[in-house]
């Protein structure tokens, strides 16, 4: 480890001087802006890599970007600004948040759907159980024992936020652990997806209580009908589709390039969607990859080295060329989309790890209240994992722990409704830091005691 | 063709009414908005695709996609106004400009230092005299005589502005045309870049008559010596420091991602680096590639594939799997990039096409003036072609004739200091336009000549 160790330190030596001249040029020359964020993104992607490390300790990657996302956003403790203009620049920001839609997109690719719908009743009920007992404890149990003397409806908010589950964390744990294809990974992702529509609806319900104090049926209804129209929706059209497109869009152009587009934006256009009906875009780009099979979109190879090829050229060519001819010949969807997870996903996770303001649990008042509401969050989804069938109950409840955007949406409307106090919406955010942090160990100390029983060997990469 | 029309058709019917749903909700509610800029992606993209349709006239697909550009940026002269906040989209005009620098630092890798070299007096001297005419012929004969009455200095910007080559659009032509190996174009490449030093000393040398009268020689020789350093300095240093970085990183991870990583960082630190200096980004771009060299990064493998390669499981996976795994041993820096290219790079050239403003062409009067003075900045390239030595001369010096980003930068800098006026303004962009639109087409033209020629087909992948 001295090793390793010794290369982060020079690393740190090496790059804090240019970061510090890179401050310096932003505010001195205003046509640099676009080429200060080029070195920003260098550095977060190698401070990323760099944190891979944490593999050495058995630990997954992802770990590793949220950490270090947690230094570099709280070295502002120490006196060192130099990276806080990395959360206000919008160019980074984004690049992040397409890194997480990418990322499900690709988990979407990696699943089957068939082997989804085997699942897909055990998903359901863990998505229920999941989102209905910890909106129970923290609205009717912990809300009002931790917090007495509040309005009802803020009870529910904080009930709401404990409930939406954020995937992306668990999910690239079971992705950097090679574990995306045990059915416990499958339960997960199909119950978050559920989870999203429980959500959706719940802060619909609770919003409109909010609001007036009422509930209309007919919203909520209307909401329920479109989350099961677009999800169901998506998944024939897109099965349906994705056969049609790829055969057109291959009477212009055969290329990778061709088919890259195409899945990408069958992504893209996937997330928007979900995001305008109100589910996140995750949920969208999930449900993209799902439906996408490699099949689709078999017209596409490589034209140009292809061309290459012709009968004169080939004599030229050395052994090596034609090998390299024939590798190219062939590359699927998700080994296209690949090197984008590579460019974005980490931006999303040091930027989730950025996001976490260490100093929230410096106030040691809130820290305990925000322990008590954590443990509620906690035990409402492992219990959870308890009605998830044949499999490891804890791997699947800890899987669903995890609370991330979903969550501080919620306590953001209701603060903008005027329901969630401060002192509440610094409990969710610390609920939200500790299972961001507390899952990838877990959920990797599960997946190992897994791997040394004979059950889980059978399970993997079948 | 009636059925590539067809195709045209039904792409615009199916997308219209999605683009229209896309402005009421970014307007509608505010936490969409990074979801629309995913619709705009998807939509930018598929737009550019379709566009390669122009390959069955054996135009390069770079054309189709500034002629897509062009289009969607001037529905506004139809009323139709869908397409406009693209171009206030910060995050889309980031990975536009992240698109030119990537797509010269792939050209970077794909091109040969050696090569470089020894096509590297060629270059110098079509580097020359292809700043030195323009500049003349406008600072000193065109400008005067078209415009008569301005000031000395409204010249000297005027030339300024006729000299600096926009290489992005060659480089995209041969690359398209798999031509980027020929001799003609390791010239406009080298030459380009020098150009682009020898733009930086003339833009420093005009600023500073127009805001002080007079020139600083010390200032310039600073300038100049600046960006020797940087130039030799980042292929030396990038020389020694690739092969210890790699290294030095393949002791923390062996990964496809590293390797990317650790590629796309270098290539991001270089253009940031030439940007700080003052030179364009895709000069530093273009240096990080050529430097990096496959056998620099020779570390770094798959290793998750590797691990499912354990003898116990090899025995269950079946052939196509094992083939799979072969083929994802090695992949080069180029292929790794590719992906990237195929995402960020058509963008930039969309965004090209939609920074057109046709209705300029409109006003006779300036249209006329600009033509003159159009001719005047090709005649100066096409000039410079002739000092290429034994290589097809006309294709080297229409190869030099793009003006793109670096020409606008003299206008808006001389516009700025109050000594560039609005008609000249308008010129130059004009000038732009008519450089950008016309030498994909007239490249292509000399390429296949070259072709059908016996000389031609030798040069190609050699």
């Amino acid at each position: 480890m001295k090793r390793a160790k010794g290369i982060l330190f020079f690393f740190v030596l090496a790059f804090l001087p240019l970061l510090v001249f890179a401050e310096t040029e932003a505010s001195s020359s205003g046509h640099g802006e676009e080429a200060v964020v080029f070195l920003w993104i260098a550095v977060l992607l190698i401070l990323a890599k760099i944190s891979s490390l944490v593999e050495r300790f058995g630990q997954p990657a992802v770990l590793g970007e949220i950490l270090v996302g947690v230094a570099l956003g709280n070295l502002g403790l120490l006196g060192i600004h130099v990276f806080e203009p990395i959360l206000s620049n919008n160019a980074i920001l984004f690049l992040a948040e397409l890194g997480v839609v990418i990322l499900l997109f690709q988990i979407g690719l990696e699943s089957n759907i068939n082997k989804m719908k085997e699942t897909g009743t055990r998903a359901f009920l863990v998505a229920v159980v999941g989102v209905a007992v910890p909106f129970v404890l923290g609205a009717y149990l912990v809300g009002p024992w931790f917090f007495p003397g509040l309005s009802k409806v803020t009870y529910l908010f904080l009930g709401a936020a404990l409930t939406a589950t954020s995937v992306g964390i668990t999910a690239r744990v079971f992705q950097d652990l090679g574990k995306l294809h045990i059915p416990e990974a499958q339960i997960v992702l199909g119950a978050a997806v559920i989870d999203d529509v429980l959500g959706l609806i719940i802060l619909a319900i609770v919003s409109a209580i909010a609001a007036t104090g009422a509930v209309s049926a007919g919203g909520v209804a209307w909401i329920v009908f479109e989350a099961i129209i677009f999800l169901v929706g998506a998944i024939f059209i897109g099965q349906v589709s994705a056969p049609a497109l790829g055969k057109l869009f291959s009477r212009i152009h055969t290329g990778f390039g061709m088919k890259f587009t195409l899945a990408l934006s069958f992504g893209l256009i996937f997330a928007y969607a979900a995001d305008a009906i109100g589910l996140a875009p995750i949920v969208g780009a999930f449900a993209a990859g799902l439906v996408l099979d490699p099949v689709h979109f078999k017209a596409f190879k490589k034209p140009k080295l292809a061309e290459v090829v012709g009968d004169r050229v080939i004599s030229r060519l050395d052994q090596k060329t034609r090998e390299e001819v024939a590798h190219h010949a062939e590359r699927h969807i998700d080994e296209l989309i690949e090197p984008l997870g590579y460019f974005l996903v980490p931006l999303f996770f040091v930027l989730t790890g950025m996001a976490v303001k260490l100093d929230v649990l410096f106030d040691k008042g809130i820290l305990l209240l925000a322990l008590g509401i954590t443990i509620a969050a906690f035990i409402g989804k492992i219990v959870a994992g308890l009605v998830a069938g044949d499999v490891n109950k804890w791997l699947v409840g800890w899987g669903m722990v995890p609370r991330g955007e979903v969550g501080l949406i919620f306590a953001t409307t209701g603060k903008a409704l005027g329901v969630v106090n401060n002192q509440i919406f610094s409990v969710i955010i610390v609920m939200v830091i500790i299972s961001t942090l507390l899952t990838p160990p877990v959920i990797t100390h599960y997946l190992k005691r897994e791997k040394k029983g004979s059950k889980g060997l059978s399970h993997s990469h079948a």
